[in-house]
């Protein structure tokens, strides 16, 4: 990646975010008029790859592009990524023609994919999803209900995740158009935090879609090899978040007066700022690590197989685990760090914690992961670090 | 203090405030009508003694009151029990012609006080303030800027802490009616939490009040004496919080469904919740000691000297740096608790996050506290527990 | 209790335990002769009732006993205090003769009672012990093995809880002298930590003992009686070692130096030593308030069936649970207090942080409390804080 | 690195260390013959530079040999590696002669460096060390006093950093071989921990060495670049150790039995042992990035230059950090993992925990190196992640 990229983000986000939390945090109309900003840069859906017609800029180096965006704005961030979950789907198990008419208009323009995976009554247990895809004819028929989806007002497709009796696996992921009759938007919802992006409930009533826009491969696996790169890079929005709460404490401490001497000067800051730091330096790490690992198996000649045997990569799990957990420590210590001003909206601190909050929680809250971490990497001794 | 008492402030809670977080999280205009009706049970400002002609409830019986108030809502329970810091300042160390004139109409009805301590650059030490008291013939002319004072807005009075070359320690605490000229409410503070209750930017300006106005003491050590009790009901605030946040999880908890059975039928989320419902039982315990210390010094005859002697009591600290630090805890994992429907404003465990923040930060952050905490009773080897 | 009893107690931990660590901590040969010298108090077995020829001293002031002998060794705390688990239930539910003959006798000397409950494969799970009790003729035959029992060396008499067919809730417990032939020590335990006090492995080969030896009453809830008191006083010995690390700490940063001054005068020091303070202050009103609730009910004239009704307190298991985890962080600090000589077997912390491990094990490890919290106080909702 | 390293080295912890806990943990004397076994492999000081006549095994390659070598026992993988910090001084700053006298004899062989820096009240500002190194014509005369050195009882060479008003710094690093006159052991330290290594305190009384035996550069700053990768080495045995502690904890949990069914299908067992993968996945992702970052510099031809500049590199601070705290966390869970048998020492888990302790403690507890990362790595805003 060269440094021109970086650079970039960093200016759009100098530009955009930075001094932009009100209108960020307004739950504002969607999408922002931002994101054609942010396409202005020509680096809009930056992960997808050369061969879809896209930047193909790797996970590792969106861990620097992420935390940049995310130090100015997490929900900014998140609606600016999210697409790779879908595209990375499409992308490894997608025919050409999908690939052609899906992925390739989205690179470098202000587009956006939603996966529409999660219920009501299947949060944590993707294998109780009712929504269906019935195979009629050359057709796909598409029904149900989804619960959260991220983008889905204003995405140009979607990628949905349902039963299929005509799949081997019982599940299909089908990319639906947004236009297909029958995509409807129940609602907006009101998020605590993260409050650029927007998030849906979505209803599909008879959508029909030609079968070819099925992926190839069981859909419940699909999803989760799509969820590896989402999860490494929602892991990385609380590095950016901490990054930004260490700074706005660093502002605070040089300014702030204690024992006649600047806040920065007391041992009791310092050890905070020293730990945080510390902290932060591990995150990125650990984001990093998965990250390489993701990019590993995505620069195989077989990396869709490789992916459907892998399934969850383990480090994918351990970098949004270990982020959501130090940041939200990061987040608690950074919420006592300002006094009384802390606890006001003059500060920008309790937009940050509603923001860093939900790292632990979107795509798998701990216990679900603790769970599937359990199961995948620690009952099969050889899987063990 | 008889059940009735208890029954009253439960059922004016159900009332007013537990399906009403709309209305209380939305910085709506201070003070809201519910005040007055919580006026109508007869208790409000339930602790002024009997003497003053109060309900004379003690704090140890008050911290169950605080428990159910801040149940239904904490920023209400902070608007109706904050007054006691200038009410026991003056009801300690005041003239018998101001408790007349000021506690005796407080009791029962829709009345407020205020104290105006800290400064901007005086928050944790509260030695640098610079607001002053000066002796003009038989008045005290008061000036200065007060950064945080809670009620100021709407309080009958002010017990205004300020410098005073009059006073022996240099420090005075003089209550300022609030319709005196030169009282200006320069702007309220937009709150992250605790919407409910309204907290003040104040400026005085040459504010004239009669001598007679001082309370008798050293001035900074008085507001310390004030803060014992407001300290002690802050903490139970975040047993009220704690309690809902478990109740909540219980509701949700029967409802939703984890591999074929209700989540309360899972080890994980059982053994989250017996840990909540001892850290409960433990936040209570350590409120009701503090408060019983407390109650056992203001039932000594020379109370107001032993206070001065003692000044911060040990176990009022205690209690607001546990309370603050397990109710965050509590916060932080019922926040998870919920799943996806927990990030958004549809479930209520956002705003009780944000409530629950203030008790480690309002009338001493942790930081501050374990100073005063180490100066004053570990280092004297006397002290220590 | 006269303050000539926490004098006495504060002397025996001064002469006996305070420098004694290298003899505590060698798994001396059981029991060690300074439990004689306790004896020379007159306070041996302190809590015994009056009725039963006891000091008859309450389990609150029993707090202040318990934490300055855990503060001198807290494996002499447990050697001296643990007998309570087994006297209590005898007293309670035990006939006059079995009184008279066993109680009577421990009153100020140096004997004890050992409790036999938990079995290997019934370490959690008291219903699943497989030890019996058979009734033969006007005997009980006693049969079985027990895997952890402290003071069973050379305790006088044993607490057995077994299964009983003649008894109708399934479980006896019963008392059985030590000298009852079939009474086998298979060997003592080499604990890691407490190691001034001794727990055995027990092989029960049909001890047979009058069937008036049972008490009287279902067995499992007996013993769930009987651990109120113990684990209460667990829970102390948190209090003792933790006061013990703080003025180890205090010691040590008096001399040591950093940046040119004491340690004491830095303030991440004083911020650790604050916060270590607080903590204690909390652990003790935990303690004390488990430790009212449990004299209330034993004042009462029909404690033993209250006790019944209600078995396990929900203020003992919190004082326990609270004491370990709050205890467990103390030590880990202090652990990391005395730079690499605390590394050193030179310092006492090393055996401190293993003497305050057993807090959150011994008698319920906070898995097996926190799901008998969730069962008894939080899924009945009127049992909840 | 061929995988038959790493095969030796599992080969090797399988044979002499698995199993052999008694020995290893009770302070035998030392070096234990078991080094002399880990030499038969070939890979004593496995690190040692092609150059210098090694292996010239990078450290991230070092990361999984000392992670296999901890899990076996700490106290042997700290002295085979620790070597490490010295031998890395004179590889990068001494003389060829001394690289050829020194270093080549220990390629492959059972020999061993100590490096002698802290002192009794110079633990963590080694500035202040009385130490002298003062040249009187071609030798450097070095006399003091060195609190903590491990391994050098039976070392071949020390590294001792002195005081020297020679050199411009202040300080200089010089080697001193074992068998100088005036190199005393005063004694082996009883550590608590770790008990299969050896730590010394030293005195130097005049010990005479050529003048060329300094390495080049500042004496504290070499020892600052030393430490870099020792305190990587130090982090990843937290892994080692973690790793078997979780691979107890899935024995046990396997014939443990609870509510009719092995531990394992515990909802609450496997999400401790999912968290607890996920922090050992982590801690070896930030070992790995810090020895990535130590290889980058010492394969570019200015290593020695870069490192004087560079000094203590920020992730080396941020491994030992996590680790030591992640490690701790772990260990304490796993304390609690075993019931009451793990309070015993018929389990590992008491040596586990004791061992583990060291890395938080060993070359810089955290509040040293909090510090160190805040004046070094926030306070230039230029230097934060």
């Amino acid at each position: 990646m060269s440094s021109d990229v970086l650079r970039a983000v960093k200016e759009f986000a100098r530009k955009e975010l930075l001094d932009n939390a009100g209108q960020l945090d307004a739950l504002a109309e969607a999408p922002l008029p931002l994101y054609e900003e942010f396409a202005g840069t020509g680096l809009m859906n930056w992960w997808l790859p050369k061969d879809d017609g896209g930047a193909g800029i790797g996970l590792e180096d969106s861990i620097d592009i992420v935390s940049e965006l995310a130090y100015g704005d997490a929900g900014a961030a998140f609606t600016l990524f999210i697409s790779v979950l879908g595209t990375s789907m499409v992308s490894l198990y997608g025919s050409d023609e999908l690939k052609e008419r899906h992925l390739k208009p989205m690179a470098g323009s202000a587009a956006f994919c939603a996966t529409l995976g999660s219920e009501q009554a299947a949060g944590s247990e993707l294998g109780n999803i009712t929504t269906t895809a019935t195979l009629q004819g050359s057709n796909y028929v598409v029904s149900g209900q989804k619960f959260f989806s991220t983008n889905s007002g204003f995405a140009d497709f979607l990628v949905v995740v349902a039963k299929s009796a005509a799949e081997p696996s019982g599940y299909v992921a089908v990319v639906v158009p947004k236009d297909t009759p029958g995509v409807r938007i129940v609602k907006r919802w009101d998020m605590i935090g993260l409050r650029a992006s927007a998030t849906y409930q979505v209803t599909l009533e008879g959508c029909r879609v030609p079968a070819t826009n099925a992926l190839h491969g069981p859909g419940l696996r699909l999803l989760e090899i799509g969820l590896n790169a989402s999860r490494i890079l929602i892991a990385t929005t609380a590095v950016g978040v901490a990054r930004r709460i260490r700074d706005l404490s660093m502002e605070y401490g040089r300014t702030k007066r204690l024992g006649g001497a600047a806040l920065t000067e007391n041992a009791v800051f310092a050890s905070k700022l020293g730990q945080m730091e510390m902290q932060i330096e591990c995150m990125k790490s650990v984001c990093k690590a998965a990250a390489r690992e993701y990019d590993a198996v995505m620069q195989s000649p077989d990396a869709a197989t490789q992916f459907v045997r892998q399934g969850t990569l383990k480090s994918a799990l351990a970098a949004k685990m270990l982020c959501g957990q130090i940041g939200w420590d990061i987040a608690g210590v950074g919420s006592e760090m300002f006094g009384g001003l802390g606890y006001t909206n003059e500060m920008l601190i309790g937009k940050l914690v509603r923001d860093m909050r939900y790292v632990s929680i979107v795509e798998g809250g701990d216990d679900v992961l603790r769970d599937l971490m359990f199961n995948r990497y620690v009952l099969p001794a050889s899987k063990r670090a």
